[in-house]
């Protein structure tokens, strides 16, 4: 039977996220959950939207009043829909620290439910990613799932490790000031380092690799469409750059792209995902370019590049079938995620 | 019969053209042409791209020894093409000024051209609006569909034209200083006055409507997504805001957003159309904000949001299907085109 699934919060990542339970035959997304009625969450309800037909939820009694009040047809709130014992899993993406809120409203009606990477690594007993720890997942009832830029670093990183020891790991992460849709409060002709040093990244990291060595430093640019990596590994035995970026090629969610083909900045990888007619542009694959990686004595390097909107999208859905063990094979339940996202 | 139809010109306009004449089911794409194997290119001919299976012709011998360089697979030169005889309209969708220069070609082998706003009004015998002018393209073998601003312009001002004498119009247009894709060049947080005053854009809208007296001047702002416009018309009978809202809502291609529902910048309104899952998230209305419809005295304000890459594309499906009269009702054209589109 398919599993049952609700979305709370439908932010950047949680309408992306119901779309994508939408798009599976071995899940079934019950309903949705938020807080107030968003211009998002208006359009992607009408009849020319995604989410055309989902049942809404209000998150609280007060967020219900609201959406009533804007016109929004609610059949209640959270608690209301996870009383009916209807639901199996909650993907909870709601805004940071919000997540662990909840964690007692779904303890309390005994679904389990999959959070995100704005949450402490505390909030779920393990963290989550598709090619690292797959077969662990179904232990769990509260998983998390890690940010974007610790997605895409566990995914290289694991990857290379599959030819060479790492030793030591460091990372430049350059990150975008905001999301797309944002028009508030964004830095503008600045560009402003992040004060923790190292930062969260990776510790972050640790969570899904914790045999790694690495440091992470930030800063935020005046963009919005992602962040990059730049990328700088100690490895014992030093691997060719062909023999590295073979090796991405043939991994799944990595892509590796030439600036010589014309793909020189993020505006035009961006492109290639319009061009391609994604929905949103999306690009949940990490994108690696190829004239970055390179070797020297005992050093790797690389640059990559990160859709923050959506490289989580995949990884929340083999979470869910890793969880309920619809599928026991990861690299089956990737494959059948990424066709169902057109990756 | 379905018309023949070839798209010359790859860019911004011609993937997008290229992409709309195969949805429609009286036109044909025969084949496009270009002139360089750009990522854009590679990508729309991919399996997964949406010109996948298109015949590919160079626009020159020096392109053609270009594209079989980079591997593409290349039926020929356009003049090969046009030869054989079975292109009825080439869409041509060249960087400024090299329309102009093509019409030389077009001419030889007795095939209409549709051009685009870059060129000069002189390449056509007549500019193009479905509104306006739909029924006489039929008798024009070069017809010229003007650029985003113009199209913008006559169909907000030639819909006011309908309830009200319009005395004079000033417009301040903000340009967005490149598009998305384009990471060369582009202004970066400065504005840049066009010193052309008043701008061009006024006369092009005369090409259309030449009894508006129309004067526009510019600016330059360092954004991608869209052109915003700052109208403001006296009439000689003022009608009141409302009713002025009310006819825009009722006009296809022209959407009424509110601020108030969230939609407060041209970022809040693209996100709008990347929820819709628009392909590219293509917005071909003028989306008009209605906070901004005032009245006073004899004036009428309003702002717009012009989506550059994609507002004419429409224009350009009504403008071969008026050239060949393959619907002589305007109306039910525009609404065979935006259902064709999603619109």
């Amino acid at each position: 039977m398919a599993v049952r699934v609700a979305v709370n919060g439908m932010g950047v990542i949680g309408k992306r996220v119901a779309h994508a339970v939408k798009l599976q035959d071995d899940m079934k997304l019950v309903a949705i959950s938020t807080r107030s009625p968003s211009p998002t969450l208006k359009t992607i309800l009408e009849p020319k939207g995604p989410l055309y037909g989902t049942h809404l939820y209000a998150c609280s009694q007060e967020s219900l009043e609201n959406m009533k009040k804007a016109g929004m047809i609610v059949n209640g709130t959270l608690e209301d829909l996870l009383s009916k014992g209807e639901v199996d899993v909650v993907v909870d993406c709601t805004p940071k620290k919000v997540g662990a809120e909840n964690k007692k409203i779904y303890e309390k009606y005994g679904v389990r439910a999959i959070f995100q990477g704005g949450e402490k690594s505390g909030v779920g007993t393990m963290t989550f990613n598709s090619f690292v720890n797959y077969d662990e997942a179904y232990k769990h009832k509260y998983i998390r799932v890690p940010s974007c830029n610790t997605t895409s670093l566990v995914r290289t990183l694991y990857t290379l490790s599959k030819i060479t020891d790492i030793e030591e790991v460091d990372v430049a992460i350059v990150r975008r000031a905001n999301d797309p849709p944002e028009d508030e409060e964004a830095l503008c002709n600045s560009i402003e380092p992040t004060m923790e040093v190292p930062s969260h990244h990776g510790p972050d990291v640790q969570t899904v690799l914790p045999y790694l060595d690495i440091k992470t430093m930030s800063v935020k640019v005046p963009t919005t469409l992602a962040h990059v990596h730049i990328v700088h590994c100690e490895v014992k035995r030093l691997p060719k750059s062909e023999e590295i970026r073979d090796l991405f090629i043939k991994t799944p969610r990595i892509t590796v792209l030439k600036a010589s083909d014309g793909y020189t900045s993020t505006a035009k990888v961006i492109e290639r995902y319009r061009d391609l007619l994604r929905p949103r542009y999306d690009m949940p694959e990490v994108v690696v370019w190829e004239e970055t990686i390179n070797t020297r004595e005992d050093d790797v390097f690389w640059a990559h590049m990160v859709h923050q909107e959506s490289i989580v999208i995949p990884e929340n859905i083999d979470c869910i079938r890793a969880m309920f063990q619809l599928e026991t094979n990861k690299e089956k339940s990737i494959s059948k995620t990424d066709r169902s996202l057109g990756i």
